[in-house]
């Protein structure tokens, strides 16, 4: 599943705010539209966001020339780099190009040449990440059809392709030894139901849907073999801020003895952060757990605690995949 | 909260489909009324489905003349026990009443006192839950303002008034003793978003909604000193089969140490079960899930599991609270 690519001149990105119901592509050839395509989350995820934002802005030198507009160019590389102020790739892509942009005598060409290069990377990281972990799984589950459970939307469409977490899924798929996926729908916004389980069925692999909450007792239940999750922010000693449930799924893995797998890009390690008690976690108010998809569920005016995500200690994580290594913290291995 | 009232000779209940968005009162004066409202899930809960089902006898017996119209009562006490064939309590409240009115020289008044007896037992258990529940929060907890977290719905509406769980909350609120209640959703069916959050606004009680993922994380944020929840089916060992998300949220009390009490009447206790692996675990099939409140939420075609219950092993719960006695596990005793 890709999420987006560069065609004609133009960026196409995959309208995430109308799946599973429809598909659109949108074709994206000036900064507004881009960040206000950001903004209503039709592109979302890290990975993601960093290339849309890397294309950004060679979308901005195409429209500005920098000797002459070099104002419209900077005004709209400051736009796209707070699209999303939580985001930290999507701020460090654009200014990575932009800066790429302004020292070159062809700034439309080189900016459009680093954008391409941080997709490739993007591409590359997700590759690695997947083979790591089917590797990975391989060593500690032995060569045998296995039974995956996963929290959020860690796939194509929050990279460019294939993903970080559900990267582990499709390469254990191609290799023959997916026996079935287990995704949590993930509340509040449902990214699980909507996404993973669209890329699923896009890649042909078998799967069901489950509340989050029947996560941990499946695992009691041996309904998966193995969990893998994406990662926020890893702190330096391995404490993992993720998607909210994903502490609660890692509790069911550890009671039950499955091993449990964060898979995120070495980016997203934090060795200014020592541990998960100094993550803020952010909370997105009371609508979206009131209201689902726009239906009203709670009586008016309830009001509701809303942790984004929350921080699983390292104790209960049995390894770290990234793009450049494997970390057991199981077997004692450190950052 | 009360969820039903004998009133000028008809059974009168709040219909539990259309709350939280409408309060309407359904009045019954037949069993077929009776009957489809219960398999609609317009009365619910297993003590609430026991005292309607007593009184749907007692209406069967004022309609039909016992002696010359028999097979009409016999055949509508039937359709009674079996409107919902896993609420054990329906059957057996029935049952209780046809036989009294079977043996009455007025079987129309007999079974009419009875149920108001099988009524008034209801309403005693949940004031002797409740009261025994704070009485332990003192114990446990000091004398102190309580934030308590639960799931699904166990108040009045699937009791009589009061009910098991929520019984102690409102107890604890009646005391001063309430800082904050955290209601889980409950997932698939939101019982806790609909129904709790509705009842604990009806008693003026300081409350919030949470996603169940959100749980475990905000018991180890501190965010609750004490975990009520109610009781599908006690094994003789104490293990407890509850509502889905019941066993994860145990997860997390025992992780960061806070109390975990199960409230439930003597009745739940199924001592020919040895140990919660010998329950049975029910699948509601996959439409609640994929779709919410009516609205496709996974791509079409979508199959998940759903589990409608799990099962909380007695090592991860602190006390049961029925309403004949206490049994602190943690502290050794056992049933």
């Amino acid at each position: 599943m890709r999420s987006l690519n560069w065609v004609d001149g133009g960026l196409e990105l995959v309208d995430q705010t109308r799946l599973p119901q429809q598909r659109e592509t949108l074709r994206v050839t000036d900064t507004r539209t881009l960040v206000a395509a950001i903004k209503r989350l039709s592109v979302r995820g890290a990975p993601a966001l960093g290339v849309a934002g890397a294309y950004g802005v060679a979308i901005a030198a195409q429209n500005h020339n920098l000797g002459s507009d070099a104002d419209s160019f900077e005004r709209e590389v400051t736009e796209l780099a707070c699209a999303r102020p939580t985001a930290v790739n999507l701020a460090r892509m654009v200014h990575r190009v932009a800066d790429v942009a302004r020292r070159a005598d062809n700034p439309a060409a080189a900016a459009l040449a680093e954008a391409h290069r941080v997709e490739g990377e993007e591409l590359a990281a997700s590759v690695a990440m997947g083979r790591a972990g089917a590797d990975l799984a391989d060593q500690i589950l032995g060569d045998r059809k296995l039974k995956v459970m996963t929290i959020c939307n860690t796939g194509g469409l929050a990279a460019v392709e294939r993903g970080t977490a559900l990267a582990v899924v499709q390469e254990l798929h191609e290799r023959g030894r997916l026996d079935n996926v287990l995704a949590l729908e993930t509340r509040p916004l449902l990214q699980g139901a909507r996404l993973t389980i669209f890329e699923l069925a896009e890649m042909g692999a078998p799967h069901q849907l489950i509340v989050d909450s029947a996560g941990p007792f499946l695992l009691a239940q041996k309904a998966a073999d193995l969990v893998v999750v994406g990662a926020d922010r890893i702190a330096a000693n391995g404490d993992t801020a993720n998607k909210i449930g994903t502490y609660s799924l890692a509790l069911g893995a550890a009671r039950s003895g499955v091993p449990f797998v964060v898979v995120a890009p070495e980016s997203t390690i934090d060795t200014d952060t020592a541990t998960g008690d100094s993550i803020e976690i952010e909370d997105r108010g009371s609508s979206e757990v009131v209201s689902i998809r726009g239906q009203q569920v709670a009586p008016e005016a309830t009001s509701a605690l809303n942790p984004a995500f929350d921080v699983t200690p390292v104790d209960l994580i049995t390894a770290l995949v990234t793009d450049h290594r494997v970390v057991q913290f199981s077997a004692g291995d450190s950052i």
